[in-house]
């Protein structure tokens, strides 16, 4: 599953939804030209003509994976998707909105290569460039249909606020040592796994008034958005320096407590958690201090239990696509989206 | 008109909001619980128990008009509020997520005599609050009547686009010594006005389908709130002490670029111009700086023009008050809320 396979299999849908996007933040009112700038700078609109019909794919700066995920799942329950277009760019939006913000709170100087907008102008102005994305994102559920909005603007909205709490949680986590396991889950699903559930339960809402076939959706999805956490914390320890463009350590010299590091925390000896909370505790990490935690992440087991954690979700997530109610739906372009999250490499 | 004069008419109305404010902030999930802390602590809900039925109105930390607004056209247009008091503790909610996101921008130490929530917390922690507030607004909109919801959304999401558009013209403006007046205006407009009518017009929409009645009772509104805003830059700068509770030249010390001093910049003398520019780089502003200030403000007119302003835009706000449709509204509510607003003299 490369990235080339991403483009090739989606390419319709991914450049459905950058133009769909890009016309949908035009028509925002333009009282202050410095906003609009904010908004393609994020969106690299300013270095990619996206009204070009054969703009390059490329050059979309993000997977676009939550409004792929709406349009797949419409086309998998009704076949059309051109319903749920607008959910799917205000999903996206809601997504960048939290990137906008994050990028503040984490002192992030770049973003997918491009520096950040708080960055090039200030935390003031990209504080309100987040704020801006977010209130375009729910203006976009005003145009799909009437006896759908209010459902769907509740779905959206419940997954925003737990996406918000997630991230209150992460930001906490940052000053404790006793972080467990179970609150580590509780925290990437509200931060990470709600607004991918919430992208399938808009894509599929809009498409039937079955429950049962939108919870359906929303479960596959869900799973699968903490699958591609865990997995995440995995290659950001193991990942192949090759593949994943950083160095296969990176978590670590970050200092990241990511799930790996929270069941040694959790499990190891005393004396190695004691060296653990120490080289925890510094500045700057050397190569030597990098190769303990490695050391100790490999006497509780952490590598294999991470990547067994991951499939568990895996697992969890294709027997939610399987338990979908009604009938014989066409699942590959869902199949491949989560393979391609899960089983990447890079 | 007093502020007790305002408890005492309006009471009732300021009771059932925050009481169903607070109801609505209490259904959320209560996945991070220093996210509920966070919004407790701006609101006051801390120190003041409004689930009480007999609670001190005068703990509630605002004036609440914009709620105040939405349920008093409602009032006004069909005699029953209840259909709009979800869309009021929306307004509400939306005007507190920016005030909490201000805070930062500003680097306030405190609202309302109590510490600030990025000040008590962290810069990532009020941001979260705010992006959360702002989504349990929204959220609040759900409940209302389903053929309503569409044009409720739109019609917030048009307001609160146009006050971030607002904040971001604001914040540019304090790098800029060649603000005009006009353009002031329109940052006012929209970083105040636009909220104010959105209240009015939220309140209209769910009481009638006549968009003329709508569109009169936004006028109102909208107009008001500029009145308002301008009357603020007045009491900035000649305010009565005693009743404002700050200097009476407050502005000033501030080097606030508010309207009073943008008439100076744009008309005064050129040696006076050069003055004041010199004035306001400086960081802090002796007796005798203040003095000089208020002198070339004296040379153009700026205060009886500051005041003059305030009184066009208040007339063209009960204007459109008497300009609403379809015969004898009662507006004794909605009148004493705007002669409460601008005849202030604190």
């Amino acid at each position: 599953m490369t990235a080339n396979w991403y483009l090739d299999t989606y390419g319709t849908y991914l450049r459905a939804i950058e133009q769909h996007l890009h016309a949908l933040c035009s028509t925002a009112p333009d009282v202050a030209p410095l906003y609009r700038q904010m908004v393609w700078h994020h969106f690299a609109w300013d270095v990619n003509d996206v009204t070009s019909n054969d703009f390059d794919l490329t050059l979309i700066n993000g997977k676009r994976s939550r409004p792929l995920m709406t349009l797949l799942v419409a086309d998998a329950i009704c076949g059309a998707h051109d319903r749920a277009m607008s959910a799917a760019a205000a999903v996206e939006l809601v997504h960048n909105f939290t990137l906008v913000h994050d990028d503040v709170m984490d002192v992030s100087d770049t973003r997918r290569g491009r520096i950040t907008v708080w960055k090039k102008w200030n935390i003031s102005q990209a504080i309100n460039a987040g704020d801006g994305m977010y209130t375009w994102a729910i203006r976009a559920l005003t145009t799909i249909a009437p006896n759908k909005i209010a459902d769907a603007v509740a779905v959206l909205m419940d997954a925003c606020l737990a996406t918000v709490q997630g991230q209150v949680l992460d930001i906490g986590f940052e000053e404790r040592m006793d972080v467990t396991a179970d609150e580590y889950l509780v925290m990437i699903y509200n931060k990470s796994g709600a607004l991918i559930e919430g992208s399938a339960r808009l894509g599929a809402l809009l498409s039937t008034d079955d429950t049962a076939t939108v919870d359906a959706y929303g479960e596959f999805a869900k799973n699968l958005g903490i699958a591609f956490q865990i997995q995440d914390d995995y290659l950001g320890v193991w990942g192949d320096e090759a593949l994943t463009g950083k160095s296969a350590t990176s978590d670590i010299e970050g200092k990241k407590k990511s799930f790996p590091v929270l069941i040694a925390l959790d499990e190891a000896t005393e004396a190695d958690k004691a060296t653990l909370t120490t080289i925890y505790e510094k500045d700057v990490l050397s190569k030597a201090d990098v190769q303990t935690v490695l050391d100790i992440l490999d006497k509780v087991d952490a590598k294999e239990r991470t990547h067994q954690l991951t499939n568990e979700f895996y697992e969890k997530s294709l027997a939610a696509l399987n338990s979908v109610p009604t009938g014989d739906k066409n699942h590959d372009g869902l199949l491949g989206l989560a393979n391609f999250l899960i089983k990447r490499d890079y």
